[in-house]
């Protein structure tokens, strides 16, 4: 008997849950709360509290029984969950506590299968992105520098330092832009557009990385499921490796409900099918079924009427 | 009979007809209007009112014709556009009905080919694009929380709740930067700095993913695009499928009207060209026709030399 | 003889001209400018004039020979750089003609090579970003809508009218964020985070689009130039088709002056080159000579030890 | 004996130094500095710049000794992070002498791996950047002009002058927006809309170009290096080169240290393993030592079942 049912109803309770719980812990926080509605909230807190002491039970159990292997993190994040709250509500006594559920913030990341592909990404291009973050102290501790030398005397309450430089630089190198501090003299005009510029550079060298980064990370786990669906179709036998390389890049995998239609006899065809499991039943006068390694919608493809 | 010369008179139609009625929803809510300009600017409205009422009726006569397929977005789209403006001014009263003619925003969105491509993409790329979106509020969240117990008691007016802090910190997350909440103190401009630099990743990131996603979607249309138009093409079946593939990448389909000129006689070669439909006839002392399945221009690419 | 030469000294000329010529119009519209530095200024305008009148005839006078086919727009671009400020010098007689010279700035488009890829990839992509375009009109209006029936009780002055509020939404969609126009509600605020975060989104949509237009364009192009590049060296014949693509893809051609050294003794190879034309010495013991189709560095290459 | 290991000390080193050394000038800036914090601030300054000395005198020893080769940008900065505080300190005298010891912001460059690969990039992509900032130049003149015509009669301090203008631009133009300059007639703000919009598109053309050049780089890097390391093993010699050019882009190499686990028994497997150099351990009943060309982890990739 697997768990993996369970799993994955807790894996979105799980994310459901710390959203209203950091959304109750952000009002709490607000000054005009009447006494009734404080409580209201802190009672909410303590039933999502429970919610996660149930999940942490049950995880722990689960884990004892052994079916969860490699789990590590997320028991840690469900014990620290549970914890860290209970632990700031009995020591913490002043109602700062609810700060504390901060914590569940972790939650998300849990059984998310996007933060491992993040973090492969990063991982396989640290060095570019290293890289770029040490430009961009670089370009913000040198333009700091300038701008205190040039502003200093015309504005000395705002770059009469290089770290009040420096709150100007970053905000101008991320063009944020709050408007607080405002180089006056020509030569730091002339120098804050040269910033923003570089900011805009450095902002797409940032995008351009982690753009190809995905595009080849995706790629090839595209290309590894994709030609494991495609090794056990008999038709593609006869193909050489090179056109089999390109059809496995063209391929996308769908994963389709019994029941589903999947084209409609008379559309126009701009793609074929293969079935790699299951089966497809044809709803023409006399019905036919297709299996695994058969293959439909190529007539379309290649006369470019429509679908028969 | 097809119906397709009509429909594609009325399609630009709808989306520029909703243009000059959103310019003049938009004027009518300025305050210094006089009497006479407000009534010609509602008699205009009404105009396209009645001119999208001609185009339901058509649509609908059109369907009940059976002459639409698959077109239930497109009616619908069409009726909301005449019934909502119709129930508000019958309803409302208050000169507030105009604004409901905003569901003419819809228009533009009826009979556009890029919003499927930009879904398809979307679909594709949810679990990055979800994964993204969980990021930010995380660190949306956290930032905020953290700005909150930072600068809550240095500015409590700006930074007093974590609502507060959260309306700075998506601010400043996106690098809009309005200036109304600036944190003081040394830590919170630390945090600040780190915040711009993460909502710039942030960005990256989700342009990443976009561009990687489109890429992809483009690639493997123009792939498939570009496979029908060779498939008949009689030259290339002496090459092998390796290069094929090659040849159907670097194609770019071109539709060009008759009598239109292609390339002169003299012109620098940077690529050759192949007949799909139609003919070509070249331009030489005695004349040629070229039809579908030959090609010409190569003689430029391959000597560098002018074309002949 | 070919013009060629004289139109490689000119087409740098045109641009390095513009820009002290605008930067002088930039100066002459400074208020306090003594009459003495009007008057240097005015003259450094009428010797840009001067030369720019001298280029039109030389562009006008090859054309007349039959030298240039094809620079209709550089012709233009000529003829107006010099008509369009003396007209104006002539008929305005305010001291506003000098703003007329900002049609140089026409010039540096005048024989740029990136400006015409630009164009091509504007072209392949236009559907995309007229789609794009679109929602962002379609979002603008929509969030200016929104705005003004959140805001427009509270702030009458800055969101009374949807023209205002769209003021407010076009900054915040871009993420400028000038912080004139705030919203104040929560629910205007909670409506400008989900503006912001869009705009973002619509920002990577524009960079997704156009670096995979852009990647395309020059992918094409690359391959085009170094099949030709390849087509003649006899080296490449023996291969099949599949590699020799592959490597058509791999290489950087690389322009290089009489004298120039490609790679010492000792290094650590990473690459290997193929002589195209002209010739390359081996500075060993006993010096050799390769011609076109000659290949060197692959011993590098492929043991991994230091070149010899 | 090879003087790398010591190099692998020293650039860490380079690096790490820096950061302490910047945040110290930054310090030495801040108004209320007490006599007494300041002079341990110079005091570590004057450490920092005794270690730059001392790997000053051991990269010339190395240099003298023949041990470094193409090592002069790392000799030069290493000097000029000795030499300029020193001459500085000893000709300036005023507390400004610190601010000199900006130049060990060339330190990380010394070292670091990514620049050249910027480098490249940023060459590869010359003519496209040099092309987009001329646009940005070009359309901050032209917008700046328009803004000075609409808005220098409504804000004559603000929108007086061309130079006035271009501030309000280049801080529009890349979507900064401190707030400052703000127009206020109906075109003035039509214009700013059209000039945001240009700012991220320019801004995506910079993205765009610099992503594809990134992916174009690195793809050629991984090609090369790949090729060099699939080159010795003979299992792939049954291959046609098609299928290993496509293998080779597949790959991702992977060094680990001695004793590390590659992949346990049961986990289910995304990718197969080639042994390149070095030995691996299958710790099974009865344990197998793969050498070099030999490969494992294929049975989980074909039949899609946990690993054995």
């Amino acid at each position: 008997m697997s768990v993996l049912p369970f799993l994955r109803i807790y894996a979105p309770l799980n994310a459901v849950l710390a959203a209203p719980g950091l959304l109750v812990v952000a009002a709490l926080t607000t000054p005009n709360l009447s006494g009734r509605s404080r409580l209201a909230l802190t009672a909410l807190l303590a039933v999502i509290w429970g919610a996660y002491l149930l999940q942490m039970a049950a995880t722990l159990l689960k884990h004892r029984a052994g079916d969860l292997r490699d789990r590590t993190p997320a028991i840690a994040i469900d014990v620290l969950a549970v914890l860290v709250p209970l632990a700031a509500f009995l020591l913490g006594g002043t109602p700062d506590w609810s700060l504390y559920c901060g914590v569940w913030l972790l939650k998300p990341l849990r059984d998310s299968t996007f933060f491992p592909v993040l973090g492969r990404v990063l991982a396989n291009e640290a060095r570019n992105l290293i890289g770029v973050t040490t430009l961009f102290g670089v370009v913000l501790f040198g333009v700091a520098l300038a701008a205190y030398v040039i502003e200093r005397d015309i504005q000395p309450e705002k770059f009469g330092s290089i770290p009040e430089a420096m709150w100007w630089a970053v905000v101008t190198l991320s063009t944020t832009g709050y408007g607080d501090h405002i180089p006056q003299t020509f030569a730091g005009r002339v120098l804050a557009g040269a910033v923003m510029m570089t900011g805009i550079g450095i902002f797409a060298l940032w995008a351009g990385i982690l753009a190809s980064g995905f595009y080849q990370e995706i790629r090839r786990e595209d290309f590894v499921r994709n030609w494991q669906l495609i090794a056990g179709v008999p038709l593609f036998e006869k193909l050489g490796p090179a056109v089999l390389v390109e059809i496995v890049r063209a391929l996308r995998p769908r994963n389709l409900p019994a029941g589903a239609v999947i084209c409609r006899s008379g559309e126009t065809g701009d793609r074929m099918f293969f079935v790699v499991e299951g089966r497809v039943s044809v709803a023409t006068p006399n019905p036919v079924e297709l299996g695994p390694g058969s293959f439909f919608g190529e007539m379309a493809l290649i006369s470019g009427e429509p679908r028969s």
